[in-house]
């Protein structure tokens, strides 16, 4: 890991940069490949997940027989394990159920604001090493609790025709209506046109690599929203001589070993404490399983000694980690002047794999800097918020002039005249 | 307008099309433009000044003397009513306020989420002959309420180098806090990059005409956030015979006169009722300054006849309208069962264009079906929530072993090694 020693303000824009991939040479592909599957629906997308899959399927659908065999394979320890998690992961979302906004803002002018859920919602979980199992639960649990009334997954299969048993599991459980065996571009395009078999999706979630990340900005200029821009996960850990030195270092390998594009950042007011770590990192590395990808991406990474408290959280804020630990003796300050992060990981005992997994916070967030304008996903990401107004008589009397006197002065007599009319009836 | 009588579902995705704009055409010329500002800043900037509004400017910034003057010359009666909007805007969107939510997942597992302000928000506001001063209240008041640190606005001078009065002194007592003389797609790039003058922001409002749009679009791909995808401008009305004709006739227009391409649907199970309102559309289009607009956008519109409310509701929700105007007898049928609509008017005193100036609800809304998975801008569209956790001793020994086992099957040493590490030292 690169060391850098009270580094000015002027060069935080270079030592905070983060490893970035070029991706307009994958546009074309990923926009050829939308354009067959809108044309000819399931039979594209059978013929892509032979190419890039490497198995033959007859249906895309995966049937209640296969779930309920997937729900027997996987061991009792483990569904308690995700059970448990469930269990946290819907106490947190639910308590972020908003009740209507009502305000009469002036005599007869009733206001009201409500939330109603986003009916469609597709769910994407790649397949790969990593059967990530437990993002099923952060986007499937708030889905069905905003009361989306259909939840899509599509999850690549493997080489047998395949969904790994602990995905089908968790999907069941959570209240996925629908699953295919479908992944890459070719999932993306068929949860945004609709196909024979996989319905059409007002709302794309779930990460992926960069053809699934290009595919998802292209979904979005087929009116489907989605969770936000993808970019490789990363964390920024602040510490000082509270911290525990083997902890810290963890913290910071895993999330080194989700790629070779991770970052990880530690921010220091002490030279003791970045000296600890450095160590510990070198010495915990060596036992990993994903050794080779977390040297990678330690190379990306930097310990940064800094002056004091004001102006890590100065330097943390420009950053906009999508993970922040704080370990410090100065916890509230850190706390109350954070601006730009994802989640928050505070004190000894609270590893960001917590919230990766059964904390109750949600693991879909905003990186590469976006948690500057953009949540982590929520419950309110499944739900659209509207607006009601109720005018009565008396009301439209207390309004309409203002209305009539700024529609004339914004030039738009037509919207002065449905009050003029109204008023007119009303003397 | 055309009349449809009975649509056939199979039929309804042809009839409630909407006019579309092709872009493809436009990009080149926004990314170009954008690639000299991201280069040049300024001098760029005041380039495509002179040639698009055809005036040359020595400075970009609006001046304190400008603003003074500016506020001066708005007649106290326009001011009255932008305050009366003012504080009807404020009520409604303060009452959005939500609070900390705070959850103890299990004992020792504390979590919650906060909203903070983005810190720095842009606002575009359009030159040309509406001189839109309203959508400056329904931008720039949220923000100042959310708390957003750098609240910048631009729109493009006029030949004489003037923005219009109204609009700053919309933006003076909106807290508006830097005003910039910059239209267009060079306003757009200005604010994603940054120039000498102009603050880079992280999030940019606002409506626009076709180049703004796909600018906002391009802003996307260059770490900025954008308040929605914009389309046409939109309204469907509901109604019955308790409708009064020549009020909804005036509400089809108010809308019709916004552009050419602008779009009105009535939805009624009423034949009279739409005999009636064809009538009075004729005769009130003929009283408009902006006849001509209205004439075609009317083109563009229909008149459906429908067998009853249950058929009229389906067929709305497949629509997604930003505008909603419901005038019926059975009217909570049509609240309660609205899934997909920007913002809903009820009764016969409540004219679209209340809502558009003074009600207090937003007038900036998703158009073109975005209804189904945006909201409009609200006081959370100026913020985002964070998730903090603080999980003690106690609590990583109540759930680090589910970690534990969910991190081994998904492969993920480190993460599982991270709460390992932690439980060893506590036994």
């Amino acid at each position: 890991m690169q060391r850098i020693n009270y580094p000015q303000p002027k060069e935080w824009d270079e030592i905070l940069k983060r490893p970035t991939q070029t991706v307009s040479d994958i546009e074309a592909i990923v926009y050829s490949i939308f354009k067959e599957v809108e044309a000819d629906g399931d039979t594209v997308i059978k013929k892509y997940t032979t190419q890039f899959d490497k198995v033959t399927l007859d249906s895309l659908v995966v049937s209640e027989s296969e779930i309920e065999q997937a729900s027997n394979s996987v061991s009792d320890a483990l569904k308690q394990a995700i059970n448990l998690a469930k269990s946290n992961i819907e106490k947190f979302h639910a308590a972020q159920k908003t009740s209507k906004v009502a305000v009469e803002t002036l005599p007869g002018v009733e206001c009201w604001q409500e939330k109603r859920p986003i009916q469609k919602v597709g769910l994407y979980i790649p397949g790969g090493t990593a059967p990530l199992f437990s993002t099923i639960l952060m986007l499937a649990i708030p889905a069905k609790l905003a009361g989306c009334k259909e939840i899509v997954l599509c999850s690549p299969p493997d080489k047998n025709g395949e969904i790994n048993s602990a995905i089908l599991y968790a999907a069941q459980i959570c209240g996925v209506t629908q699953i295919f065996k479908v992944g890459g571009i070719q999932a993306i395009a068929g949860m945004t046109f609709g196909t024979e078999s996989i319905p059409k999706v007002y709302k794309i979630f779930g990460p992926g690599n960069q053809y699934v990340t290009v595919a998802k900005q292209l979904a979005t200029k087929y009116n489907v929203a989605i969770d936000m821009p993808a970019g490789p996960s990363e964390l920024l850990v602040a510490a000082d001589d509270t911290a525990n030195p083997a902890f810290v270092a963890s913290d910071l390998l895993s999330q080194a070993e989700h790629g070779v594009d991770s970052q990880v950042i530690l921010v220091s007011t002490s030279e003791k404490l970045i000296e600890a770590i450095g160590t510990e990192i070198e010495n915990q590395i060596q036992q990993l399983p994903r050794k080779d990808i977390a040297r990678k991406s330690i190379g990306n990474s930097r310990l940064i000694l800094v002056k004091d408290d004001k102006e890590a959280m100065a330097l943390i804020n420009e950053y906009g980690p999508e993970h922040f630990i704080v370990c410090v003796e100065n916890e509230n300050f850190y706390l109350e002047n954070i601006q730009n992060a994802g989640s928050v990981f505070i004190g000894n005992y609270t590893p960001e794999s917590a919230g990766d997994y059964a904390s109750g916070t949600n693991h879909t967030l905003p990186t590469n800097g976006y948690a500057k304008q953009y949540s982590g996903v929520n419950l309110d990401s499944f739900m659209k918020s509207m607006t009601f107004q109720k005018i009565s008589e008396k009301g439209i009397k207390g309004i309409g002039t203002a209305i009539e006197l700024m529609a004339e002065a914004e030039g738009l007599q037509a919207h002065k005249n449905a009050v003029t009319l109204r008023l007119k009836s009303l003397k």
